[in-house]
């Protein structure tokens, strides 16, 4: 049974996406997302699960820094989860009753419509997490009158939903990704996603387009594209590329090889199963056979065999 | 006078950035980076100040998502402000007795170092902004021993500085800018930055390489590209370029115009003088007069007069 | 009634071509490409008709030349001539009787298969064309016994057609032009092709690819590149390119004034109607509308309104 | 002592270029380039030697046709050779006294300055080779009074240099290429050519570019592009490719490889010294250790050890 931390306390959108992706995992909890993976970097535990962007409010950029330092991790898999956010408070209290109200920023921003209609002279507090806005109302004594998080939450702390699909959208989704050390890679499954960091070695004019260059000319379609910045000044960035294929693939692989050869420095985070299941489109010249046949075209020219 | 509202309370570094772009103004603080918008936006104020990114936080993405809905604003001007934390308490108190820190997240980032080697036993906790931490701290009864915030904070509050320069890193910076409702640009200078906010209509593969390729191939130099939610769902974003140059350089136009014809919709957010000074790179081919020439010469030949 | 020059003497393809091209002309044979092109350019001729390329040989090396030097042309318009041969002789020859046949070796390459079959010990001599070939064989006392020519020249020079369509291919076509001295050009018709002669100004690795780059940025699609050298030594060459659409198109005409930019010298060779009457393929963003809507915006955006 | 074949008859200017590729050869002139490498591919011949490419004419396209159809064969070796006229003729002959001069229609361009001047009203008449006018002007009743060859041929064929050094332009130089049948390549010398003959599968509109960007990815400097009809119809090319580096180089390698994938046939025509030892310049990222390491370190990464 594999141990995995995870950004805590229980009750998080984070929790619910872990017993998604490994049922039967043991649950560690940790104050942040940096306490997850240094448990899964340190061996504390065998792997961490942790938000990496949302539909709404984009990159959690914890995430992305946590990916681009420190030891190695690898992604294993990812989930797209729903999220539904819930108006919770202790029991007995009832929604004219709410004079303060303890949530994350990201669920103020999500949910500001129902806010404005429902609550509208509230005080709205933020919160380090949406499941510790619910721990902290659940306290007896709390100055708090209602957190806004998942219904997870509420029933891990004893809270009563006022109030369900609070969220201005309906379809707002968060994708949370499994990391573990550096071991074997999930096998290849013919809709697969690689994750990387890349850092440029010099920042001059067209270095982006000469990566995005390297992916294009091997028919490698880009799904995501993050800057970040690299610390040394405004104007310094690294990058995050999702893009689709396995490194397994002959063109991911030979894109990547691309990358590291013109860049500073690239850091793989991993191959695996796409969780929308959607399946590359393959350009002509791209295919696997595609390279191995050219490959033995080369083989056989280099010998004088024409 | 014109009015400005920042992200306030007072005390903030946003506060200081409004000082030094414009020292003469009425400073409107509001409580968010949105409700300063917002002023800007109805005419409850005449421009804001908001900070758009940091060296080590990177985008403020509030300020991105803010500049691309709702009414068009225009960038004005630029800041680069070094950011310098400080420890401040009320007075009479000393480091030893410190059990409970208040502060933004990004400063309990940036100030990992100090916190683990002189508070190792303190609890810090979140606030919404490192002034509204000092505005906090300064509240008789506050469950709070000391923020760490701007010494301006401090100044605001009557705290007490017990350390200051307590980040990590010394060189810090945190980009501003000036905004206001449209109208008519700053004056070229020479050493400009342009900003833009761009959809696309459909998100086909290669799309991000055909509107770097618009820009390179008119010699135009790319400082920031952002990557951020549509809201539609994972994989649909939006993108923020920073680049070299001003919209009325023969250059930048026509580069613009090809990105509006390819793209869904670009918004035009400002052309204004850089903070550093640096002088774009002017690509052979590229230059004002080159440009012109090239225009008398299409006009000669398309009537024959070759 | 306009006079022409071309490229004789009569009974060339060049003499068929230019009377389906302007039945009305005066019609001026002379010995060469050069001295036609020559008399277009002195004004003993209203212009010229002189063969391009042949879906065979390939291009006519020197039209390139004489077209990239030398005072400016400009093609008005097109024509595609299918290519037919003939085997001529003085009256009373039959085919048993050929020992020594003189055409163009353009001709001797397209009737290969013919000749081995039909004249298998014949010698076979070299002409400067195909109807100087049927001339010198009209004359009496002539070293030949039979040219292959157009069947037009056997009616000039009085010859006797002994076999038509004596080509290996039945389809090959030869591409003709009109040129005159520089004038008004023809009006854009939908289906147009232009016609460039371009030098660069230093032979950097990778010139001819941001060449290409303009015409794709535009979605101007080449339909002809040839590369021709500079008199420089090997290794040094200019580039003639046909491209669809008419420089009064707006994506042309940026095109164009994007190649002047970055190149040493272009030379337009004219805008004239596509004989095979294929109209282009408008990438979306391309089209003239486009250009005028993107231009329109952009002068709002100079002006701050956005 | 090899046996190579040469565009004959004795006296042109490939034999000299044959003397010097390869001084101890039995030399086996043949009547035409086409003849020559026929020799070479039966067998006849352990190879041939021909003209690629002259500084004023440009490509023999006989040349480049005959690489592309038939059965392949491999560059082995590349000459630059200075072309320098002489105007040759029988003993006792005066410049006066020459009325009809004999040469080929390349030697006519080359050599205009000087006709004009020295024999003004003299009769200019093309021949199949330069040699072959020079063997025609030996010969007892010939027509011609002179011919414009090359110096050897008139040692050949028992004439007098009546002036040298004729050509327009003193630095004209042709290109010469021996061949054989496949078989073992020259070793990699550190500045080497690379010859290709590239067909597409269809002709898209962007095609060219594609080629192109897979040399520029990989750093592939091309030197020579050439343009040349299918056959099938105006607007049906396939394209020659002259680059720098060795197919045995690892970005040479890729790139052909990468071409192969998307092109429907690419025919290797040999990796060679190049005749002027210039050697690559090496674009970061694309020497042969930087492609090792890339392989490595990808072979590293699928297997996790990141």
């Amino acid at each position: 049974m594999p141990r995995l931390a995870y950004l805590g306390p229980e009750g998080t959108f984070t929790e619910e996406a872990l017993r998604l992706l490994d049922p039967n995992a043991e649950r560690l909890p940790r104050a942040t997302v940096s306490a997850a993976l240094t448990a899964a970097r340190t061996g504390d535990a065998d792997g961490a699960v942790v938000p990496l962007e949302n539909s709404i409010e984009g990159a959690i950029t914890t995430t992305l820094d946590e990916f681009a330092w420190g030891e190695p991790l690898l992604i294993t898999a990812e989930l797209l989860l729903p999220v539904q956010f819930s108006l919770l408070a202790r029991p007995g209290t009832e929604i004219p009753h709410i004079k303060r109200v303890y949530t994350h920023p990201a669920a103020i921003t999500q949910c500001r419509a129902f806010i404005s209609r429902e609550l509208p002279d509230a005080v709205v507090v933020s919160a380090p997490s949406t499941a510790a806005a619910a721990q902290e109302v659940s306290l007896p004594g709390s100055p708090y009158d209602a957190a806004i998080a998942a219904r997870i939450a509420g029933e891990h702390y004893g809270l009563v939903e006022l109030a369900g699909g609070i969220g201005d959208r309906s379809d707002t989704v968060t994708r949370f990704v499994k990391v573990s050390r550096p071991g074997p890679l999930p096998a290849p499954t013919g809709s697969d996603r690689t994750t990387l960091v890349v850092f440029l070695t010099d920042d001059h004019p067209g270095a982006l387009l000469e990566m995005l260059t390297e992916f294009s000319v091997r028919g490698v379609n880009l799904t995501r594209i993050e800057s970040r910045p690299t610390g040394d000044g405004i104007g310094r960035y690294f990058f995050h590329f999702d893009f689709e294929g396995h490194v397994a693939d002959a063109r991911v692989g030979e894109a990547l090889a691309g990358l590291h050869r013109i860049c500073g420095e690239v850091r793989f985070m991993g191959s695996y199963p796409r969780a929308d299941g959607v399946a590359p489109q393959i350009k002509r010249g791209t295919a696997d056979a595609e390279f191995a046949e050219a490959g033995d075209w080369l083989d056989r020219i280099r010998t004088g065999h024409v």
